[in-house]
């Protein structure tokens, strides 16, 4: 047992900081000065960052083998969690973004020759972004059972009818392109019955509706979250990716690092909390003191790290897991991970907002933000209580007759 | 003891159901359409349903005495638990919203003849706004003795500089006046430094300067949350509410019915969570049951309810007791409820949100929404903890030698 | 809409205090000293308690009508609250102690008149005491139906046989007489297939097994927990209370003003928690200051009081309503104690506890001990997740077709 | 980074897994049924284990270095996990039961030659037991500056005057020595005041008082928690561990180690207790389903599993932080797992207890004894909120200018 970085994490983090330190800090507020009027979409000089980045040799971090920058997710880890303190900014820099990794995986494992070529390679460069359509607004679409969008084949091509809500990043102009999950076959077992197919983004039938809010926030710098219509929409029957029937599969792979990625951005997100909360407590005084020497805000303090030091070593060992036995051997620290770190973060974002005062609420922090975001992962890839379930029932198997 | 309403409440009451029924839920949809087009204010249709209101004898509920409709703490605090159904509505509709209602409590108990006359005749008329001028960017400003905003006095006038931000409705172009907290003298006794002026909203030197977000609500409909700047604001002596010195003591006769109003309204938000969260577990499916049969939505149902019972009946003594013994009297009382009510909401929230999927995040159900202002009002009059620590005083000194 | 006691409360109220004053309080210390040497039943002194309560006329204050006091549930819930404060002295001291509490309530309302006078008469005088045979070791007995004792006509008697654990009070040697509940009729509707029956101690194949602990309390004084075995025992058909299959609705019927009872009683427990914490908090010194300085324990204190106010209301309320509607139109508030007061109060002496250090755990302070209590309490009567399904189901029933 | 297990760690946990099962558990019936009758001390069959323990080689493991086993703490601590499971019997069977293990870390380190002769030898023998004599029922002595108990220089002796409680172990009659912390020096530095000698039980003026009871229990097994006054009691200045005034430093050093095995232990407890759930959850049956099958219940179980894994993770990387950078190096970390592990075993077995019913709180089952030893955690060691503190100043300190 080691918990210390093995070389190569540390050599590509100390490069990632010092991007962070020199490029991503001293441009947050012109960013969300230029986000305010850029409408949806990133605002421009995300594309000088994402040069730099490149030009630093801090691009695709996050996709193992060839196409990417071959790290193991326990090497990546360290590096989302850095990216974590500013989330907005640092991923879609170094082109390792969601949804966009999620899907560049998918291609990359699942995709055929053609779709690599069409989609993968200019999302490997950053060139075009591209959103994942699988929630859906009339039904409980964690259960993958009830998903209701139908994609039915007509002669070579596929025929697609549903509607699909909070899908991230639809409104960037950039979005080319969409990996759609519906059912080809609700009569197969229950998770056989659905697909993937990619759908570009102006195919006709296809309709960006309007944009989902969260807590109030659009999301735009990022593409938003979409609902959207599908009425009729055809594609090739080349467009399905992998095999009819294997759509659960690949959700389930696409899962595990994107886990990783999310928890460990998250912990990034509550070690800035910390700093600020510290920095705030420390600068104001009220009733002969200052904030930093009251009890219930040092308690708040000590629990913040300590909950931290936990959620990052349990993201870590996961990230080990899924490297040395593979996601399926480290399905129930997968699990665990989405259980504990959206609520331990939102926790602490909570905190930090409190000892801002109405500050904390506002645009001036970056605060109530992040907190919406970790506030919204409580539900992203099915509720904890769903996940939580599924854990149990693994644990009392074991005693099980 | 008797838990029972008595009959004024209950015929207000009976008729304020009536109008919510009739009235206010049906525009709700309307409301909301109109309000993302109506910028900073209200939209139209508000002054249909203040019409209707007041032909319903359904005005200036909040307001005791001659003035208002004369009702008592206690027999208003279910009237406000109602509206707190349609916060956003059927306050305004009735001329009963924050912080026009504290407002006027100032200047019916403390204002002089024609403060009355040209301030309070027209607010009671729902003809103008106006805006509390109190929190500031800069300092603690639960702590009174940090306010830095000086009022000078220069002859027959005060000089106001100072710069104040979450001030509530004063986007809003009927926003016709602002009471504002600042220091006459900063070398009195630390209570006796602060004093209230009215200023009206085009006194030269006076800048709106920009709208502060709740997460990322900018509540345009009641007028936002402005950022307020005062440059060398120049009014007549005459504005002086009360007396040199006096501002303090006003801010906290303000405080308590005020705490009651927004606790009641919690309240209301707290069943309109419940209503919502049963009916959306009774109509959604997931992993082969109801939502509403699994004990985990179950269990958080009921302690909702619980919840809700506890935090009304402290809420309505408190009434009681500044009833029959005053504020003062009700000091513990009216921390506590300060306390209790806006956490407790804030849980309740979070689980009708939870229940809801990504729907509780988003623009279609109030949820989100309201959870942000619960939330804020953890802040709100000072947050939690100072209330917290000063109750606790007040129970430690009964065991002081 | 009133807060106020009325006047019998308010004089009952200061005849007990001053009872707790004069008499319970200074016997605190003799009491346990000689429970510690006493053995499994009442130290000595606290027949001299109950003479001089007799005398004070603070005699079965719990019962209503003809045999008791005569006050309603809610004119005993303060006195009960006042007990509290010393639970293991004052209940037993007025006769007021369950399980003989809810015992006589039984007999009072459904027992023939040999059964009164043979049992009800010498409980009402104190001469005797009672146990309530009902949870069982091998079922999950908060379900009726798993009821296991089999009780089984056979001619003119009943054969008994069972085993029975948790029987509070059948330690005590003056334990004279059990109500056992059993199954008369396994092939009845669910709610109809057990009763109850009158079981003398002295009964040939009755067997007082153990004592079962509470964590590591005997609970000797009060006759302990005992396990008690029922092999073949025979009584007269005569000691039948009410008819067969009535046991469920007498259990039931008992449950109500119980509830009452011992969630007023943790308030008074908790009122003492909280007066010792502050006591504690104020004499002793931590790096530098008092610990009451310290804002956690400030918050605990505020926190405490906040709660035990909200528990207040809610039981006395349920009082209201038991007395005003009858316990079916009380059945949602008399769950809702039922799940909040205990976990409530439970907390408060947890932080009482955590402020007294090791002491809170020990015998030098009756804080450990009145935990072990409140714990238990999350069973009695069902654990805490029964009564929040049965309250969920009955609300969501709201909203359902 | 690397969460395996080494070969060292692997070896030694097969065979202590194969000691409890073969030899422990087997024992765990007949141990209790021999302690209920043998007074203040061990079973008699506790020797049986110690002398099997030995011949398979599994003595002294918590021991580094040439005295002990030579294992570091990262290798001690997942041995220490699995005697978690037993915890009153495999501890002192492997003869690493507190406080002998701290006790015996003290005088490997810093006893002169006749100190370890005397003392430590019969210790790592498991001839004799010993005892740690700090906490004080007086004042507030997480606080070192607060002990009151003084040790004065007379001549060649040390005239010792003071008292204690809950000093583990003492009512022992095989406890031979006592280390005993107390003031040389009250003028000294804040922490140099202190120092600690050894005391041999029968020293004139040395009077074991009492058993402090832990929520009932009196822990007789182990040798009870006494309460010890020392009046006039004289030993000779070689007594003395190290020098005057280090008595301070000696305790620091003593509680690193102690914590990591105490934190491994709760979690070996809480394993149990998952365990015991578990299987209480499958054989109960209640409103016609399993009590496993209660969302509820599936929630409790996630979330043990879930804190389990995290608790476990920061305790290993907080022992190799003390293998790798030393005590100081992982102070935060030393603090963070006092903080976290006993308040989240101590939930996860009161959810284990619920599960049970009755029978959790009883002596049927370990969990209320298990519970009482996790709770008193929470203060061992100098409270939670302490540790808190300090943990907070060190977070704050890396943003003070």
């Amino acid at each position: 047992m080691d918990f210390g970085f093995d070389e190569t994490t540390t050599e590509h983090r100390e490069r990632l900081l010092a991007f962070m330190d020199e490029c991503v800090y001293p441009a947050e507020h012109a960013f969300h000065e230029q986000a305010a009027t850029s409408g949806w979409g990133p605002p421009p000089l995300l594309e000088d960052l994402k040069a730099e980045a490149r030009r630093r040799d801090l691009w695709n971090l996050f996709l193992p083998g060839e196409h990417g920058a071959g790290l193991t997710n326990l090497q990546y880890a360290p590096l989302a969690e850095v990216m974590g303190w500013s989330p907005g900014i640092a991923p879609p820099a170094t082109n390792c973004a969601a949804p966009d990794t999620g899907n560049m995986e998918v291609l990359a494992q699942f995709g055929s020759d053609w779709q690599r070529k069409e989609y993968l390679e200019p999302l490997l460069n950053g060139e075009i972004r591209s959103a994942f359509a699988m929630t859906e607004p009339d039904v409980a679409s964690s259960d993958a059972t009830n998903i209701a969008t139908s994609i039915r084949r007509d002669g070579n091509e596929y025929v697609i009818n549903g509607r699909k809500w909070y899908i991230t990043g639809a409104m960037n102009p950039n979005c080319a392109v969409f990996i759609v999950m519906g059912k080809t076959d609700p009569d197969a077992p229950s998770h056989r019955q659905q697909s993937m197919v990619l759908v570009p983004r102006d195919t006709p039938g296809l309709t960006v509706r309007r944009g989902m809010r969260v807590f109030g926030y659009d999301d735009a710098d990022h593409g938003g979250h979409a609902e959207v219509v599908f009425e009729d929409v055809r594609v090739p029957v080349d467009n399905l990716i992998g095999e009819e029937g294997g759509g659960f599969a690949i959700a389930q792979a696409r899962l595990g690092p994107g886990r990783i990625h999310h928890c460990m951005r998250l912990i990034g997100m509550a070690e800035r909390a910390v700093e600020l909360m510290c920095r705030r407590a420390l600068s104001r005084n009220a009733f002969g003191k200052a904030v930093a020497q009251q009890g219930v805000v040092q308690d708040w303090i000590a629990e913040s790290r300590v909950r931290i030091e936990q959620l990052r070593l349990l993201v870590l060992k996961t990230a080990w897991l899924m490297d040395t036995v593979g996601n399926r051997g480290a399905h129930t620290e997968i699990q665990a991970i989405k259980i504990a770190t959206p609520a331990g973060v939102e926790w602490i974002l909570d905190k930090a907002i409190q000892v801002h005062g109405a500050g904390g609420l506002s645009q001036d922090f970056p605060l109530a933000g992040l907190w919406a975001g970790a506030r919204s992962l409580r539900f992203a890839d099915g509720p904890d209580e769903v996940h939580k379930r599924s854990l149990a029932y693994r644990e009392l198997k074991k005693y099980m007759g």
